[in-house]
């Protein structure tokens, strides 16, 4: 495995290789080594078609502390409509002397693409392509939940057995299909809840249950229930509920986060978190949010991806 | 002291120990040693909810020279409106790493809201909030009057019977209220000059003097003339003077640069300058002008705020 | 030699010893040695008042290979337009600590400028200045003709003999410019084609040919044929060709291209390339098209001319 595309093909023993270094990333990196040699004369592209200071600033940090240089090349949409093709762009980057490109872009496929063509020597990276995936957060999120469960015990544990709720706006995200796809991996059952509306056509092909009723989810036995980010100009139109309507079906709001408060269940979040839509203050707020946590993962599982992928040492 | 917020609660002895390691900072950056390793490993991040690359440069330059690692984070107002709170980003970039924040907010008071709650475990230092404050901006402007007076024999030295005059839209300037503040801490007496319209209604209970007429103050002995920067765009409406009235009444003309010329009185702008309207191109070139000293004494001085609140080495 | 502000008045030694160092580099990155010490403690400014993240991305790979720090400046034209001149910026960033500044500038003879009047104590690097030099671009473009050439035994060789032909709109074009001189000096015979429109008045006073009829052109012995970046929104009005005709007449069309595919013609591009307009698909993808070669030597060419002008090694 030479690229990092997708958790759709993320095989169960690499999705492990990679929490399992992470784990020892965020070992040595609890404070008293913060700074590694291990990428050092390396340099690492951040390649983004699509603004996202927090993805590209966890990717930034996560490679310096391994002392690789990085590279940050933002692409304008005037740069896009100069004619430069993403394939003369990538290469470009690679021959100024990019060993991995981090790559974000508003289409989805097009880290794959990269790869299938065979454009890219170096390792690419997806941080996000349209509605398709984003692996790297499905992984952190992963990792949240491990250590969470198992603490220092977790190098080598999956997720076998758990219950995720995944709610919100499934059609759009990229966030939800990547935690699908390596929950399923991991051996976690995966439920998702959200506005008919704003469910995929073909999500009756994924490993999932679909349950509209948000309230009946949470009755059951919920390891954690993710909420995702609504972006508040989607919820407009006559097939859409209002901010509102949304807020009253599947937000987390105070009477629903009461529900669950107090228990095990965890509440996670990829932020920035909109408070009073998707999620209520008291639930942001609460112990069992892991929205921070997440955040500080999110440099470990990428320095360990940064790490496996240049090392080669994932396999097939 | 964890985090460098204001001017106004920067006791005399924590003052006194950042100009002082400053110039230690000074010293050994003069050109032999131009790296040191005191913060390896440690990450500054820049936290500009304002446009300011020339104070956004001055730290990071301050935190390479240290050895730091530096993540810029730029946040548009698009990012704020999207609902993430101050908090939230906060939080989130120590989640990421950040050792120390910089942080330049448009609102007045946003630094002191981080320490205030107790949102951050990070130092916080303020690079510029609303009309607030901007203590690096005065402290560099401390240690260039210090240097100027008394050289490498500066060590140890407050500013104690010096006399100040500031200049201009003292009511919009967070460089003249971190200014006044320090001055008066370490000893020196303190004249404002500008437009009435541009006085601060409580300026009466500041320790400065206040006169409108800036040639009769010039008359005086002034050790120290500070010209704000003017914001063109606020010299318009009924209440304010015309660029050409504020020229006139309170810009360092020609005319009145004759009256300084070869004294000992120094010449301060916090830049970039404003040639022909508060300031005009004879005294801007003149030998009497610290401007540039200004620029590389904030990069010394931003070194030794770093490394003092980072080494938990200031006291209360 | 303290500043590269133009090829036309590089000598030829100092033409030959960039070309040399860049070699060395160029073998010491090859994979091996990926970071050398050399500038550790010195900062590199990017000064950029006009877009460009190839060219500013290369100046940054280029000195963060050499152990350099790197300060990212990008002057918006609200910046500008705010009354800070050329020289305060310039001057404000060498009190920052910048030990060479590489300018882009919209304004031709932005940076002669600053050598001209002493403004600067830092090394100067011309990164592009209007429509009137480029001067890495012209030598990265002859290190990769005499490398294609000469291979590992082009040390010390220069072009002497070779029929280069540059193609486009010579009027705006400042990596023309820089190429005209750069090769003239190093031996090399120039050939100019493009509009009639798009030819400089004073061409004639250039040590090159002039042929409209770029067939003609090629139906000589050509070694390299370099195709300029078009400028879509430049081919409108009355006295311009229209894309379709710039491209009949001047662009490397399929069937132009099919007279020099399988000879020892290179195809130069300092990219990014407009696939269709100025070259086509089969010329760009071809084995003869040097354009990636060209990204990856323009590091190797901005390390040799940063080590090279810091370490005051250039003659006169």
């Amino acid at each position: 495995m030479r690229h990092l595309l997708a958790t759709r093909d993320l095989s169960y023993d690499n999705a492990l290789a990679i929490l399992d270094t992470a784990q020892e990333m965020a070992t040595v990196s609890d404070r008293s080594i913060k700074k590694l040699p291990t990428l050092r004369g390396q340099t690492v592209v951040n390649l983004f078609f699509e603004d996202s200071t927090r993805t590209r600033t966890s990717f930034e940090a996560a490679a310096k502390r391994l002392s690789a240089d990085v590279l940050n090349f933002a692409v304008k949409t005037s740069s896009v409509s100069k004619g430069e093709s993403l394939k003369d762009t990538v290469q470009t980057l690679e021959a100024i002397g990019g060993d991995a490109i981090v790559m974000r872009h508003w289409a989805s496929g097009a880290a794959q693409q990269l790869a299938n063509f065979g454009w890219s020597s170096s390792a690419v990276i997806n941080a996000g392509d349209g509605t398709h995936e984003h692996p790297t957060q499905a992984l952190l999120d992963a990792f949240t939940l491990r250590n969470r469960l198992y603490g220092t015990e977790a190098t080598g544990k999956d997720l076998n057995g758990l219950h995720v709720v995944i709610v919100g706006d499934i059609l759009h995200s990229r966030v939800a299909r990547s935690n699908v796809w390596l929950l399923h991996t991991l051996g976690a059952k995966v439920s998702l809840s959200g506005p008919p509306t704003l469910m995929p056509v073909g999500v009756n092909t994924w490993p999932v249950d679909v349950n509209y009723d948000l309230d009946a989810l949470l009755a059951q036995r919920v390891d954690a229930v993710m909420m995702l980010r609504v972006q508040a100009e989607r919820m407009a139109g006559a097939f859409f509920p209002s901010p509102a309507e949304y807020t009253r079906g599947w937000g987390l709001t105070n009477d629903r986060y009461q529900t669950i408060a107090g228990t095990d269940t965890l509440i996670m979040h990829p932020g920035p978190m909109n408070r009073g839509l998707e999620i209520s203050a008291a639930a942001a707020d609460s112990a069992q949010n892991t929205a921070l946590e997440q955040v500080a993962n999110g440099v470990s599982v990428r320095m360990a991806v940064l790490y496996l992928l240049l090392a080669g040492q994932l396999g097939q």
